[in-house]
């Protein structure tokens, strides 16, 4: 049979293990935003390379894609690391379901370097490949976020996850405005595109400040005062401005080059944030060891007073016990009867209640972690239903749900709900 | 190196994990619904022990001890069959520590009972530590319902656990009505007791028929037809209009006897929601391995045809072929080039559509079910915040948090979240 205490240590057995499994998911995060860096940076110079017809970057291309051959490398050896036999990993179905995808992706990567090499596609499709592919790896970081069932890991998962979302999005809006300003102009809808790409970064931002811990912040709020930054706000505007009036084409240069120093710098801050990851797993594994330790040391007290296994412990029911002496002493009186002291017996309780407690604690915090994930994914969903039902293209979507949301005075996530449960009435007539 | 269906089956592997466990503890639900319902039976004939000085229901109440000790036994072997040493059970740090407490508490029983045969407590402490225990088994069963990852599994636990909790609630009202009856005459706050418990089990049963299956439904509309319904109903009219009439006395055996039989026809439905669960469990599990089955055939077929490790299925890339034939029929080539035809590329692309819109399904539905637990878990706290910051009864707290949503229009639970926020402003002063 086994006690009351044997359970406790079992829970807290369970949270060592969740913990370690974050350890090595947090592992696993560190190398997939490695690889999504790199084929960043390898989806950049490869439309150069494809937009100049082979004569720009050609040198620089070979170099990016032996980084992200080595990056995937990595990353591979990590998701060999998972736990994927015994089928008992925690949130094992979406993150292997992720990575299935993603793999799928990876496996494809060398057909689509030799189309690029031999120029038989286009930037767009080139750029759409490498896109899918690292929102495939997204998906991986956000599912490992979701998994996390430690608060203070959860946050610092749900602070990264925006913050590469939001990194990814300053890539996109490089090519977007490197695009137009080498063609001298900027269309509407492609300074619609830029709007909405620069607004959907400052939402990830946002959320990234709102759950990181405040060394990261700092170290984000100084990355921001980079003379680069400075110069890409000077470049939006003309991009945003110049409704009709022609851009200066060699500005293509000056716009990839700041833009690419404020991604830089965004490297490095993210390179902060997955190794803050990996230490506070570590601190807070050396916490549940600690705390197991003393369980069991409790736990060895106790069957040395009065036999581990039926031990009546009738100060369960003297809830007055707690706050004030027992007025009449009858639980006192029986526990010691069973070869208990009665501080011993409370102690139990108040571990119990204290255990409770930090519970209760812990679910509010992952709740309000988990709230930020879910509202991204139902901002998505809503979007994607509106370009499905109604033909609009992806900013056309957001900028529709942003504008409700501002005309009602409700929240972008509201109205994205409210979108979903009304998914009958958008079906196109 | 683990290929892309690898993880596919690596997911399946976890769901099926998750099934066997979600096999276990739906048993284990079955044997705490079975405790719980042999406490109740307890906790009624020891209030009338106590209440008659020891003169009435002695026999009885022996034999019912004797089926809470039976009960016990069977819940305790239940607990013991969990995963408790590996520390990978999913959800096992919640669940095991409202274990602990439990356990804690059956292993208080003893005493409990030893005071009650002596009469050295009153009905009301012997009301509460039965009371108590029962509520901490409760909270066994929420936390089954929490960890389930199975939809359909997950709205049958959480049918399950508010069919329990309106039983128990029914237990209680029961209690109640027999001290009324028996005192003659019914207080104000005693009225409002009652009223207090019938609106809450009214709740609970409307969660209930909200997410059982339709048989379930059936079962538990037939079981409201009985003539006791009725002469439960006709009592608790007098009871709760009689504001200072006195009640004829023996009235209390008549209540005691058409509410227990009430009871008794709420335990049959139980047991068939129980007995239904543990079906749902086995047939999810058919269903996922034969799904595993099929799964691993694939992989065979696909290792047989080009090799598993690295096949480059380059029509991941190709996202217009799944709707339209290939344009340029590039990535269709180079399938073929690698040994795999089309077909076999595009079945494998469209098992991870199909795996991700499974996913996103059962994520959105799962989200129901534990929207309901949710709510719960917030109306029940901010209900405790009212009764420690503001010195209210139960009963009080909870028709407060209803009268405001009624005044303000608004759902229960956004005026307990509401209450909970301003939890700071609601100090004692």
């Amino acid at each position: 049979m086994k006690s009351a205490l044997g359970f406790l240590v079992a829970a807290k057995r369970c949270e060592i293990h969740g913990l370690e499994q974050l350890e090595i998911t947090s592992g696993l995060v560190k190398g997939v935003s490695e690889l999504v860096h790199m084929l960043q940076k390898e989806r950049g110079v490869s439309n150069v390379y494809l937009a100049s017809a082979g004569r720009r970057f050609a040198a620089q291309r070979l170099e990016r894609v032996e980084a992200s051959v080595a990056a995937e490398a990595a990353a591979r050896e990590r998701f060999v690391q998972l736990d994927t036999d015994s089928g008992r990993m925690a949130g094992g179905v979406r993150l292997f379901s992720r990575i299935a995808y993603v793999l799928h992706g990876l496996d494809a990567l060398p057909a689509l370097r030799s189309r690029v090499a031999g120029r038989t596609l286009g930037v767009e499709e080139a750029t759409r490949s490498f896109t899918e592919l690292i929102a495939g790896l997204m998906a991986v970081v956000f599912e490992a976020a979701d998994i996390a069932a430690d608060p203070a890991v959860s946050r610092a998962l749900v602070a990264l996850f925006n913050f590469m979302q939001g990194k990814e999005l300053a890539g996109q809006e490089r090519a977007a405005g490197a695009a137009g300003f080498a063609a001298g102009r900027f269309e509407a809808t492609e300074q619609q595109r830029l709007a909405h790409l620069i607004d959907a970064q400052d939402r990830c931002f946002q959320i990234f400040v709102e759950f990181a811990d405040p060394t990261l912040r700092t170290i984000w709020r100084n990355a921001q005062t980079s003379p680069a930054i400075a110069e890409v706000e000077r470049m939006r505007r003309i991009a945003c401005a110049a409704s009709s009036a022609p851009v200066a084409a060699e500005a293509s240069e000056r716009w990839f080059e700041c833009t690419t120093s404020r991604i830089d710098a965004m490297r490095q801050v993210e390179d902060c944030a997955t190794n803050a990851l990996l230490h506070l797993c570590e601190a807070k594994l050396l916490e549940a060891r600690s705390d197991l330790h003393d369980h069991k040391r409790f736990l060895d007290a106790l069957s040395a007073l009065g036999g581990q296994s039926a031990a009546p412990l009738a100060v369960f029911f003297d809830k007055s016990a707690t706050s004030a002496p027992p007025a009449e002493g009858d639980a006192a009186g029986l526990v010691e009867a069973d070869g208990l002291s009665p501080k011993l017996g409370r102690s139990v309780l108040d571990l119990m209640q204290l255990q409770s407690q930090r519970l209760q604690d812990m679910s509010d915090e992952l709740n309000t972690a988990r709230a930020a994930l879910n509202e991204r994914k139902l901002v998505e969903r809503a979007k994607g239903l509106l370009m499905s039902r109604r033909g609009l293209s992806e900013d056309e979507a957001y900028k529709l749900l942003r504008q409700t949301a501002m005309d009602q005075h409700r929240r972008l996530v509201d109205v994205a709900e409210a979108t979903l449960s009304l998914a009958e009435f958008l079906k196109p007539d």
